[in-house]
């Protein structure tokens, strides 16, 4: 009994291991190439495993696309909710600079797994709903901090966090380049939203 | 001569207002279902004209589009830069409010070309250099007037700038249930564009 659960539980691991591989590949390959670099054989090849297994995981390359989806886009709001759980308990001033550099951060490190599912993904019917979940539970936890810790009226946080939000969408979908001729300096970026952000000037 | 020339004219108009029409239903289009709904034979349809005098005047689908892009962006650039020399002869906080305003109605209004360009053609090289040519008159007209009138070192205009820009991208990009739960107030997120770009905050 002790035993056959041990022997399990290592089968289980190494099946978690190895479904972590494959979305960790497929992760790699939406950032060089987008939703069309995600093919099974591709990512099989990358997490170093067969056709026929991933099939058995994710059952097609959409159940793939969708764990992946999910999986990306739960950590993504784990480190947010984390961010403002730090931010939350700062002076005013010091969460405002706190929760911009963090949205900054997380924008840049999201950047290629926003484009896939957000902008490449946008006009998928599978990825509509886990979507808005995502910018629905960000919105929320951003807008309350907003609220709570900022002394905004909700309908002023929900107008400073679509343009937080806005930020971060431009920045996945283009260029810096293709926004204006030469990059903007990301610490007068910063100081800008913090402005936006800060108690005071309503 | 003076026959000849005015039939010439006067065939010179019939064609000009037939080219405008093609451009007007490319336009419907493009509102109604973006780059794809546009086919030579639904613009012809439209228009009221044969698929043969449209092939005549633009070559194919794509002498079209990049007819229609370069028609549609120079009228938002005339537009941009008409609203900017308003703007420069107010007091400061009110440029800045008519500004913004004037900022935002483009955005809406355009909404339809914006999304098609810049978003569904953004990867289509054929539409990146116009593209990057009206968003660089932007933000020079912008910027400009940010620092002149505002008060703004070029830096600090150049990051104002890329967040106004931002809202705009991610309005034509997402519907406002995508972004977080319910719309934003128009009045609230002009307040606080508004309160961006004023002077004296920096």
């Amino acid at each position: 009994m002790c035993k056959g659960g041990r022997m399990r539980t290592v089968a289980q691991q190494r099946g978690e291991a190895s479904t972590r591989r494959m979305i960790e590949a497929t992760r790699a390959l939406l950032a060089e190439g987008g939703l069309t670099a995600v093919t099974v054989a591709a990512v099989a090849r990358r997490a170093g495993t067969s056709n026929g297994s991933l099939y058995h995981r994710f059952g097609d390359r959409q159940g793939l696309l969708l764990a992946v989806q999910d999986s990306l886009l739960t950590a993504l709001e784990s480190e947010a909710v984390a961010a403002m759980e730090e931010a939350v308990v700062l002076e005013p001033q010091e969460a405002a600079a706190r929760a911009v550099g963090e949205a900054l951060r997380l924008f840049a490190d999201y950047r290629p797994v926003l484009r896939a599912f957000f902008v490449e993904g946008q006009s998928i019917d599978a990825f509509v709903d886990r979507n808005a979940r995502c910018t629905h539970l960000l919105a929320a936890q951003a807008e309350s901090l907003l609220v709570e810790r900022l002394g905004m009226t909700p309908t002023r946080a929900a107008a400073v966090y679509r343009v937080l939000f806005s930020v971060g969408a431009a920045q996945s979908l283009f260029t810096e380049d293709q926004m204006r001729q030469g990059p903007v300096a990301q610490d007068e970026l910063a100081a800008v939203l913090t402005r936006l952000v800060s108690p005071g000037g309503q």
